[in-house]
């Protein structure tokens, strides 16, 4: 495919996760209020993310590989899969679709007469944050490892899904579901970055609380990508196996 | 296959989707009453539209293509994979089965004696809506946004999961999870519409209220998936790629 | 495969379908008590139904077909996909295999102090009922309608998505699928049966309230079996489709 | 595959599966307090549990297996299909992997204020248990039957999925989500093992109440799945079949 044709399929696919997996926190998650079971909650938040993947692989995948994420294409490289001279046109359309995703989230969210962006809130306008402005309290260190953790998890399964011996086709099903495990596990912690892309594409619109700890969102994913895609390719299966 | 079965398929493939889309929020979504944690909630709600899909394309899919929803069949014209000459016999017979399920539903939905219909209620009988009928309280322009970008990303990922380049069988699992994904972001803004036939399957049931804001559910999603078939095969991927 | 190790198969994968999907309602829904969102609810329950299904047809699938279901078995001769002379020995073991499942499921669920069963309450341990036995208290014919329409779509979905020219290998997760949402909308109705071995099999065990209302859950979903399989052959695609 | 990467394999995979089940468990379950259902509750748990044997079975199956679970090794080895001089090997590391799963689990919990493990707690740091210690207050008669049973039917789903004669590459779906369900069933119960790695990795850190009960947690695994090893082989499905 044309190097075009690549970049349009990450900007469309990173506008897709954050359009809805912010989309389902800002809109979806405490619909009716506090203590209201009709939400979705962290529950239904982390299945929106991962099924934004899981549907932007499938129709993205063949195009562009699917990442719609810095961290993963820094991973993969890190992996030997991904080349030196394709990340940076990847990485800055991922945070344009990004950017854009959170500008027209905004757009609906406004159409509301409650909504209303707390900057010094955990969570607001679907941020990720740590100490006070991490939903469950985790302090900087806790937040750190868990974005490390999960980043590099997530590219030990990408890596090993897109393997050459594993069963081709699910690879989609395989790593979208795993952004929905890793939601589920770490919300309370960060609000679950993972993804800079993600990151930015919010916090631009959240206030400055949610700028002024961006970095650790960059920082986090793109360590633990880069080990992530290291250690699959060092220890579990190069491509020769 | 003969026109009649593929007609067929549409059809029973509409009525499954209204009646289990719609009848779960009907139904089960709101069980036991305000607050009470055992109803399905929205989250459940965006799970059941997606399954009809998942398991219409299933069953249907190889009889015909599988649409369930005139937005997706326009959608699909844009993007070059569907003949102008079969749009309206497609559509009539959706809007049909639509409408079949919109019965079904209100003859079991009224075999509970607390069952009624508020025409001005906010997502009476799952009628879309917007301003005081929005689940939740968004206005007209945010609803027909929401409406456009969701049905354009919908046509986007089922042009993506059906393209010739793509893992073979899995589309109906990427298309039906993609709509769960869209109910899970935008049920609060017009009960999720993103397709006329499943507005006006249970508009007809619902009172003058949903019948008066009708339209936009037919014009939103038309726009939207005309758009999503068009930028796939324009900017990602078209079907000689 | 010799018929010893189908009734095996159908004796286990029946055994699993009632253990599994009753044993997430009697134990784990009301998970805390009233009013605590801990418990999984309706929504886990039509998952856990689901998922005994997807799972089962796997496992299973390949050595009997994967009924589990006497309305099951009998659609498919309905549909022309199963002989009439395995019917009987068929839907014997598939009452036995969940008649052993609500045994199964008695031991474990007594070895909690607080567990009793209340022959009169709706959906007692997990059994099926209407009027003041609906969980919703839905009346007979609402009852009657809605287990033969999701039983007729039941049959649809699994004559469609086993089809000679569906995606092979996918039907499992159609079919398990379906039955998921079969609950997301049916559960308040009568508690879904959809499957005469799955509500004889904790009948037995839930009180003479169960017993006799029992009659409706082998006939509605016998009746909207055989329909569905006759209608998708009849009017969507036959065999030599 | 060498054994040194077939057990990097499962050392990864089992740390996966403790640190995902586990961590969404203590992190995310009863997200913000009693009561209130923006947690993900038991149907998140049991979700998270499955995905992390969904998506390391994609990642890791082909290079070891993907068993995470001395149950799974050992009930594989009594069904016929892994060779007795690997399972030690394959033991240590699950366990290993379980272990470093909880110490990082604590590292990340213990960064929020509000973390403390109360040892006589039912569920503490995610941790199986008994009387008391059981979610639900089952008591050893019923725990121990749980366990063996649930164990059983897993390796009967794992046994028949992998089997020749099933769909290829749908194994890990089916695997995982049958994980799925037992945690859907019975986290109330035990709070669900039918995994020594699992309940060892945690157990650990959890204090002297869940140390105390974990001979339950290997030898009730460990019959069930030896049986159902067995039970599929001789009865279902053998590998000649």
């Amino acid at each position: 495919m044309s190097m075009s044709k690549r970049l349009a399929a990450e900007f469309l696919g990173t506008f897709w996760l954050v359009l809805g997996g912010c989309g389902s926190a800002v809109l979806a998650a405490n619909f009716g209020g506090d203590g209201n079971p009709l939400g979705i909650g962290l529950l239904g938040v982390s299945l929106a993310f991962g099924l934004t993947v899981l549907t932007g692989a499938y129709a993205f995948g063949h195009v562009s590989g699917g990442h719609f994420n810095p961290a993963v294409s820094i991973g993969l490289f890190a992996g030997g899969r991904f080349p030196a001279k394709d990340l940076l046109p990847y990485i800055v359309v991922q945070v344009l679709g990004g950017a854009l995703a959170g500008f027209v989230l905004l757009q609906i969210a406004s159409g509301s007469a409650g909504f209303s962006i707390d900057p010094a809130a955990a969570g607001a306008f679907a941020s990720n944050g740590f100490d006070a402005r991490s939903p469950g309290g985790y302090g900087m260190a806790a937040a750190f490892l868990c974005e490390v953790v999960m980043t590099a998890m997530f590219l030990v399964v990408i890596m090993g899904a897109t393997h050459a011996r594993a069963p081709a086709g699910f690879a989609p099903i395989a790593i979208g579901l795993a952004l929905t495990l890793i939601h589920l596990i770490s919300i309370p912690v960060t609000n679950t970055s993972v993804n800079p892309a993600r990151s930015t594409g919010v916090a631009l619109f959240a206030g400055s609380g949610a700028l002024g700890q961006l970095w650790l969102f960059w920082v986090a994913p793109i360590i633990g990508g880069a080990v992530g895609g290291a250690v699959y390719r060092g220890l579990v299966a190069s491509d020769r196996d």
